[in-house]
């Protein structure tokens, strides 16, 4: 099964998950505000198009999902007044995720957001064209040389499909210290055809001097078993283990389990994008972000969310849960991520633990 | 309130209305293919564009919503095959309806229509990109000068809001023969209003030499209170009367309701483009069918479903109950359709009854 076919099958996740997984994505989008509104404010001053278009992929459907775009305008507003030109140019907002996505509850809020952003930027304000465009990024989803800026943060680590040949992979669900090299080598495969399929895409999509800002979870090593990306699933898959010693999962559907994901280097980052030729890096960052990230005690009303380790793992489990339902059923999920919480407190009592994230700014070339 | 932010919170339509709704939609459609067809070739052989952007208005989410589309596609395929040219364009498709439509449902059933017009079109199909646009179609919708063909089926008789003053018209839910003149004032205000709207958003979005094609519930007299367009309203304020007599409704809610809709003679039709100037008529046809077309008795599988007085009242269900059910609330809504059913299977075994559709082709001038 593609994992498009199952990552948005998200039944039974709770409200407080969500809202962990919200706040790390809404940290992660202020700390690469600044390369996005360069990339913006490029595109429109070397252009000044009569109307913008900007496209968010893998939009989702929560609290952020707007921010991107709605900070977008903002800037171009800004750059507009700063330059004296009167009449803004019109947006055009596509906002992609996977068909299963909930768009309704996007375009619901849309006339409120539309609102405030009018509010905001007063009666020069261009007008806002949103749209829903559903399907794989991965595949084509815009006609060809339409787009002036492409976005997309904190989903390009997740693998159009489970890579082959993981049953090898026994029982670690993703890359681990002890996963074979023949496994190591189909995860980095099935990483560089998504990843070149999906440069491939927007390069036909982007105009020319197009810019495409991505955020993507990844790692600083060039170990694609090093702790840094790896130790948060190494750690579900201790919860799991413990589960199987109860008897409460079989060892065989914990060994044919896999996390379609990968976290590339800035190298291999970059590798794919001079192989693919379309595009020019501008720039290519690398940061941190505490795992802890994942709470913010101020908002915490019940007392597990007082603890780190559980808000993680409620964070983990607004990402993952659709994957494991579909792999091991409803029923031990609350139990899982309970352990896996435990796991999580433990060990995040002990020592630091991050998250890298990378950032890139690319320009479509001539 | 507005229309828009009332007429899709339709909470529980049965199924089976939505089955007699969509089977006379379904029938309309085919009835105009002929004309969509027309004005989508002579679109696509005036300008060959790259890209062919094809918007339907009030696009609903049924069965139906992607029917025209497909067709539209199709269409040009066969075109294209004939005059020999080897690409195909690529398509932009723009499915418009107001923010509380379910586009979720469309957009996880694009996934198997694309297959299928993959399969029927062959490999030289090209890519069609769907996009949702929610937003009323009385305000702009899409950038400027991108649309090369606008399609709308059965919305547009829907006013933007309930004109002002109809408390006047007492006991009559729409115009009626005892309708004060002020009432006929009002609609046909509310009417021109925001049909000149519409056409004024249409003609910024349309490219020069772009086609229109809309189907719309109307009359052929000039009299907006003949039977052919009240009559319908007029059954179903009397099963409300009936509902008042026993208590079920008090008076002064029945009078303070009105069905904001207005259909239009091909006289006004035609006063409002040729006064809003931006585009010329290629055609103005009126066509009748038959209420019994609610009716599919091939399809019946329950009694009531063989008597098509109550096909009608479930057709007419459909598409007024949330107004309804938003100012009478919901607690009478299957007693009131029971004897609506009852009405019109009375008024249809004596006489004949028929909706007016007008369809109208129409050329964005240069």
């Amino acid at each position: 099964m593609k994992v498009s076919e199952v990552l948005h099958m998200n039944g039974g996740i709770g409200d407080s998950s969500y809202a962990s997984n919200s706040l790390i994505q809404r940290k992660v989008i202020f700390m690469t505000k600044a390369i996005a509104e360069e990339a913006v404010s490029d595109v429109y001053c070397s252009m000044f198009p009569k109307t913008l278009c900007i496209a968010d992929l893998g939009c989702s459907s929560g609290p952020n999902t707007l921010l991107v775009v709605t900070q977008t305008v903002k800037t171009v507003n800004k750059i507009r007044k700063k330059l004296c030109r009167q009449s803004s140019p019109e947006f055009q907002i596509y906002l992609n995720d996977l068909p299963g996505n909930d768009f309704n509850s996007i375009f619901r809020s849309l006339p409120r957001v539309q609102e405030e952003l009018k509010e905001e930027i007063g009666s020069e304000f261009g007008p806002c064209f949103f749209n829903g465009v559903p399907g794989s990024f991965y595949s084509r989803l815009c006609p060809t040389s339409t787009l002036h800026f492409v976005h997309s943060s904190y989903s390009l680590m997740w693998l159009s499909q489970v890579p082959k040949g993981v049953e090898m992979n026994k029982e670690n669900i993703y890359l681990a210290s002890t996963s074979p090299p023949s496994v190591i080598n189909a995860y980095y495969e099935q990483f560089q055809k998504d990843f070149s399929m999906f440069l491939k895409c927007r390069s036909e999509e982007l105009v020319s001097g197009g810019r495409m800002v991505l955020t993507i979870l990844g790692r600083k090593s060039e170990d694609p078993t090093s702790k840094e990306c790896c130790y948060i699933w190494d750690l579900l898959a201790m919860a799991l283990k413990q589960m199987v010693s109860e008897g409460l999962i079989e060892e065989e559907k914990l060994h044919s389990f896999c996390i379609p994901q990968y976290t590339p280097s800035p190298l291999e980052l970059k590798a794919e994008v001079e192989k693919e030729r379309s595009f020019s890096i501008n720039r290519l960052e690398a940061s941190e972000i505490n795992w802890a990230a994942c709470s913010n005690k101020l908002y915490s009303s019940d007392d597990s969310f007082k603890d780190d380790g559980y808000n993680v793992a409620k964070c983990m489990r607004s990402v993952a849960e659709p994957l494991l339902v579909h792999h091991f059923g409803e029923s031990i999920m609350d139990k899982l991520f309970h352990k896996y919480g435990e796991i999580l407190s433990d060990c995040m009592s002990k020592e630091e633990t991050k998250f890298v994230n990378l950032a890139i700014s690319m320009t479509k070339r001539e």
